[in-house]
């Protein structure tokens, strides 16, 4: 483990948690970062933190208009201009085709190998070390299909050191050895993390929702942090913490994007556009994750993404079913099935059972609201004490007890996915699980002639003493993924919320669904039974439960709605289901949202301070923008730049002595009348410049931003006209203006600030900070956790 | 027939292709209509056309904060204000359980009636004449499974009448009846429409779109276009025209959301609201359509809706599961299915198929853009020419050439449903259409062992004579439909593209498909086929091409693409078959949009000339604010009101003399310095208002839009404040602003008027009109068809 000193100079030098403090954020106040250079700086920028800036959106947009009317102003001129015209429009669908390519390999390569090493934790396989059981199982013809998982190929730890299979010994040492590949695995992920690519560490997914939203984080999307982020999510999968790949998944396939970004000039140059990859890259991630390409779509669309115009919605399409495809290719899963978990349901289901449905949604949104709670109290904890100062060992702790704790249960020791998968299964007559261990059917009266139907096997059966050990494993396990998972989440490991949160619920969906299956077995003479749930008829499928009790808790914890039940839907593929899921679905997403408005990404992004203008939230109070503006009433007066009044030395004295980002530009100081606004940066450039490459330009020298330059006193030395970097087209508002229609602009033409007039007099500025700033003092929000002043 | 006085009085008073001129849209510039109680005006307003006029989302969706606001200041209260609060949280949810309840009906009801109607032309039922075919052969004992539809219950119309089943007479008999009945049917649709309910025919995508996007049309959405589209749909579909349901299924379930909004004050009284629940509608209308919830809410957001926030996703998805489950309830198709066409495949496609799949992609978009180029030249025709004065002789002569060319082909004569249905499908062994009629696999040396495999009888075989006689018929019944649905479309009866654009690339899509099947059978020894195609092996499935074809030209005619894609997926519940609809889908969409950037729906929104502001079109050009605003240099100048300078008299001159919807309020008329926005509507009538009761409001009166009300001179008349009617927080943007900025801000704020600032004086004033009217100057659009000055 590293020491301490390590430990600190990270947490305060590169963890986005410690980041989003203070300092940091002066430093976008500072805007002395070019917006064009940003996301760019791969590993070199590491260390330097001025890049945490918001984007301007209406200003890329504008740039990347006029590069397209050059482009199509130059194509009638050659054909070399032609063509390139012509690579230019498709270069976007290549982008999408090559992030579709390599995020469906760099996933598929991530399923292989955690199933590899989620394997190894238990035993290695004597034909090659590097297949894993099944792999190593699957020609073995010694083998029925029974017992295929026993062939002499693959030995446990025990039967390879003490030479035993069975028995308190080969225990001992199948535990231990666990254990330690857990903790060994765990170990090295928190490692490379922290030693290579701190920003590869939790989900991902709130952090990308900001970029998405415009802010800048340098190197969050870069080579070393996808590189390292696959590695450790492989290696956090396989050492067994309650956490899933899905969420870095989003992350790697974002990273992919904006790798790619950099082979086109049209994406690297443009933060709007490269945006746009990036919300397509979002919609991969989702499409690997599950192979639900459409679902992916929506997630991006309805969670993930901040601007998507109609035609990333195309391309996210097409990225996400290239990469689905890509995977299927790859076919990790061995089944040749695009899907993490493939169900095929035989019942229909009754319209009374979406009671016990609406139920899981209830628990759904129980869980997702409390777990929110529980996890930020922890995650702020950590930040507060001196928890927060020993990543490494955290890690370690909560691997080892995840490991003790989770070996002796069945359940537990699976991977999430693995049990998920058992929990969704309907039981066929040949399956051998302990979930289907169902007694006879013949009890009581029921004649066994009814088993001649169609249903033969599948009717209601009494359970059999495995359905009863499962249950109560089953139970076990719910309560332990429950407390694990909410101090696994924001660890320094790549870690996702999906698979836990899916295993929670389905753990509690189906210990429903096998209640009121045997319910209905003893009780089917009940009203509510009744002319349903007749003797020798199969009327309740516990997978269903499970699978609906799965999206309940998933969306109670990150409020997804639709494109959660459109992921559950192409799982399942029929749409039989849609129903009830999404019975189940909005009845949590009710819950929690009445618990806790928040989801957990949004909670996590609030936590980290982030500068995120929440689409989905309404601002409700009835302030005015004179309210939020700057100057406030005891503040210096505003300072602008008249358009031909200063000199080149008191316009370098406006910018030593001031901090801001841009300043307006104004007729003159008495009347104050808006000319245009220019930015901090470009005037620091282009005086500098002028300075030192234009004739004659010296302190004195007036600074003009008109369109004609006057003409000088005799002997006074030439004139310097900016006029080229004054932006003419500032958006004003007046003071009265409401904040709900400023907050509404800025939202949806991606603004970073605008300036505020009264009477037609130019009166004040507001930054996208001030209206996040004005909105949580509104919010009456945790003053603490606010990080912009 | 009606006679031509009734036809040119409807013309001019009723048509929205006549409406959409000059006088009209003068009257939208008048102002005069009050944006709140417009679209509300159940058949009284008809003849009244002062409601095309744009609505301002800014100003809606702040009324609506007000709203919401007044009731959480209110729920701390009382306990009735909190339920009342709660129930307005909930209304939303609940108006989308009635909305979809009642299309899901309606659908079910149409769907009913269309079959019943359509078999009538074949013959009736002697059970009872309300039975259609298949029921009255439901229960019947005396038909074997093959010969279902020969029960002795249901009697052909020959049968009937001259009492024989075959021959030249009762060939003869049939096809008068066939060709009568269509008449009667078209003729009763037509005249039902132009007597009752002008806007129930056509699709009514493009007027919804345009409703959508902010636009005014009273009565659009009214019970008597639900009533009367409701019934003509009926009729239209069973005489036969080459139409189909699906668009003004979306129509009809649009009016069902706007009758509803009635019963809720929140959605009543508030437009932009009301805009969120049509766009949940237009979701429904597709669900019920095609059985296809998700992708009628991705259709409703890729090609219909304007303004779709997250919530209304939500709730779309909501209705449109409400609206297929009820759909499914009734079971109109007698199948328990919710799809319309539901189709499974059993043969995976392999990777070489995708050449053919693309060829396909390509015949739908040439269909499309050229069907889209000839409907519109064949509508401007219409509406041109002498054509246009008869639309009920149109329709006779259309439905009469009809049913003259269909009867003699079995595949037109067909709805076109069954049609499609027919050419989905994947032929069986037990299947006795002709297009399965396969000769026997022994051919050369294939050893018919081969036939043992999992594929027995699904071999690929040589063509019988009964698939020649089909690919002939198919061939002929390809050039029918393309040709007739040219002038179908837009004819004066509700007709949906849906269909027969399907239709088309259905029949294309089979024929390829058959000639590649048979490729294969003949050339299996091929490089192309070979380690694919081998003998004995099932390996082409022509009803996938048929599948493939009829997306390629729907997306070429509408230039929808994941909606389509994801409506194609939930016919066949596969995600196999996602590559290859993507392929043939992105092609079509390609091609289409080389031969022309719009679609169907735009194009004819555009004959319409309706103020509508395409979201998925770039503004390219490099024009400022400045080229745009009015005045022009040469007009005269800005017709402004000063806050404090002017009397009650001067004013009504204002107002009598100009017809701008809303005047500048600036300081005073030499410092041009902006204050705010007054309407004049709201002008008219506080000044009426204070006429008649305020005490000592005369013509010479100061009319005052400042905070404090100035004391006037002793003896002078109290002046009248105005304030309360003052927006205090209009837009302004600078004369320097490009264009595509502006275009930009009126479409993601919805605007409808935007003043021009120059260093910070008033300069001009920008409406959403002359930003379309611009447009079209830039485009160099036909300007005949512009129909705004």
């Amino acid at each position: 483990m590293s020491p301490p000193p390590f430990e600190s100079w990270f947490l305060s030098r590169f963890l986005p948690h410690a980041l989003g403090s203070f300092s940091l954020l002066t430093g976008a106040q500072n805007g002395s970062v070019d917006v064009l250079d940003l996301l760019q700086g791969w590993g070199s920028g590491v260390g330097t933190y001025d890049d945490f800036n918001t984007i301007d959106w209406v200003r890329e947009k504008s740039k990347d208009r006029d590069r397209h009317r050059e482009i199509s102003r130059k194509r009638r001129q050659s054909i070399t201009a032609l063509l390139l015209s012509v690579s230019d429009a498709f270069s976007g669908w290549l982008l999408m085709l090559l992030i579709g390519l390599m995020s469906g390999a760099l996933a598929g390569g991530i399923d292989i190998a955690a199933h590899w090493l989620t394997d190894l934790k238990e035993g290695v396989c004597l034909n090659g070390f590097w297949f894993n059981h099944e792999h190593c199982c699957w020609n073995s013809k010694e083998t029925t299909f029974q017992e295929r998982h026993r062939c002499p190929q693959w030995k446990s730890w025990a039967e390879l050191t003490v030479g035993v299979t069975e028995g308190a010994s080969a225990y001992v040492v199948n535990y231990l050895m666990y254990v330690i590949w857990a903790l060994l695995f765990s170990f090295l992920a928190v490692f490379l993390v922290r030693a290579f690519a701190p920003y590869a560490c939790g989900s991902g997914i709130p952090e990308i929702k900001t970029i998405l939203s415009g802010f800048i984080i340098r190197g969050y999307l870069g080579k070393w942090t996808l590189v390292i982020k696959t590695i450790t999510l492989v290696l956090a999968v396989a050492s067994g913490l309650s956490l899933g790949k899905e969420g870095p998944l989003v992350h790697v396939a974002c990273c992919c994007g904006n790798i790619f970004c950099h082979l086109f000039t049209k994406y690297r140059k443009n933060e709007a556009k490269r945006r746009e990859v990036l919300s397509a890259a979002s919609a991969v991630g989702v499409s690997v994750a599950f192979g639900a390409p459409i679902g992916g779509v929506l997630f991006s669309l309805e969670e993930v993404s901040y601007y998507f115009p109609l035609k990333t919605l195309w391309r996210s399409f097409f990225a996400a079913l290239v990469a689905a495809f890509t995977l299927r290719s790859i076919n990790p899963f061995g089944n040749s099935r695009l899907v993490l978990f493939y169900v095929e349901f035989h019942t229909p289901w009754h319209l009374l059972e979406l009671f016990p449905f609406v139920l899981l949604g209830i628990f759904g949104g129980l869980w997702g609201a409390l777990f929110i709670r529980a996890n930020i109290a922890w995650c702020r904890r950590r930040k507060a004490t001196r928890l927060g100062r020993y990543p490494v060992l955290e890690v370690a702790v909560v691997s080892l007890a995840t490991a003790v704790l989770a070996f002796p249960n069945d359940y537990t020791r699976m991977s999430g996915s693995e049990l998920i998968s058992e929990l969704f299964n309907d039981c066929s007559l040949l399956d051998s699980s302990k979930l289907c261990d169902y007694g006879p059917l013949a009890k009581g009266g029921e004649p066994a002639g009814n088993l001649s139907e169609g249903t033969v096997g599948q009717a209601e059966r009494p359970a059999g003493p495995g359905v009863y050990t499962a249950v109560w494993q089953l139970a076990m396990a719910l309560l332990f993924k429950m407390a694990i998972t909410v101090v696994t989440f924001g660890m320094k490991v790549p870690s996702g919320l999906f698979i836990p949160s899916m295993a929670v619920g389905a753990v509690a969906g189906r210990l429903l669904g096998i209640g009121m299956e045997q319910l209905a077995y003893y009780h089917h003479d009940w009203d509510m039974f009744h002319g349903w749930c007749s003797p020798g008829a199969h009327c309740i499928t516990p997978g269903l439960y499970a699978m609906l009790g799965a999206a309940a808790c998933l969306g109670g914890v990150t409020r997804m709605t639709v494109s959660l039940v459109v992921i559950m839907f192409e799982l399942t593929g029929g749409l039989e289901y849609i129903v009830p899921l999404m019975a189940a679905v909005m009845t949590s997403k009710w819950v929690a949202d009445a618990l806790g408005r928040e989801g957990i990404y949004e909670a996590h992004i609030r936590l980290n301070g982030y500068p995120f203008l929440e689409p989905k939230e309404e601002f409700v109070h009835k302030t005015l923008a004179t309210d939020v503006m700057r100057p406030r009433r005891s503040d210096p007066p505003l300072s602008v730049v008249t358009q031909d009044g200063m000199t080149v030395e008191e316009l370098e004295g406006l910018i030593s002595d001031t901090s801001y980002s841009g300043f307006p530009v104004v007729v003159s100081p008495e009347s104050h009348r808006l000319v245009g606004f220019v930015l901090r940066r470009d005037l620091v450039i282009s005086i500098d410049n002028a300075r030192r490459c234009q004739e004659g330009i010296v302190g004195v020298s007036r600074v003009i931003f008109t369109e004609h330059t006057p003409v000088e006193a005799q002997g006074a030395p030439p004139p310097l006209n900016l006029r080229a970097i004054l932006d003419l087209s500032p958006l004003a508002i007046t003071d009265h203006t409401p904040m709900e229609i400023t907050v509404d602009i800025f939202r949806k033409l991606g603004l970073r600030q605008c300036l505020v007039t009264q009477n037609g007099r130019l009166l004040g500025i507001i930054t996208k900070k001030d209206i996040l700033k004005h909105m949580a003092q509104m919010a009456n929000r945790d003053p603490d956790s606010i990080l912009f002043n």
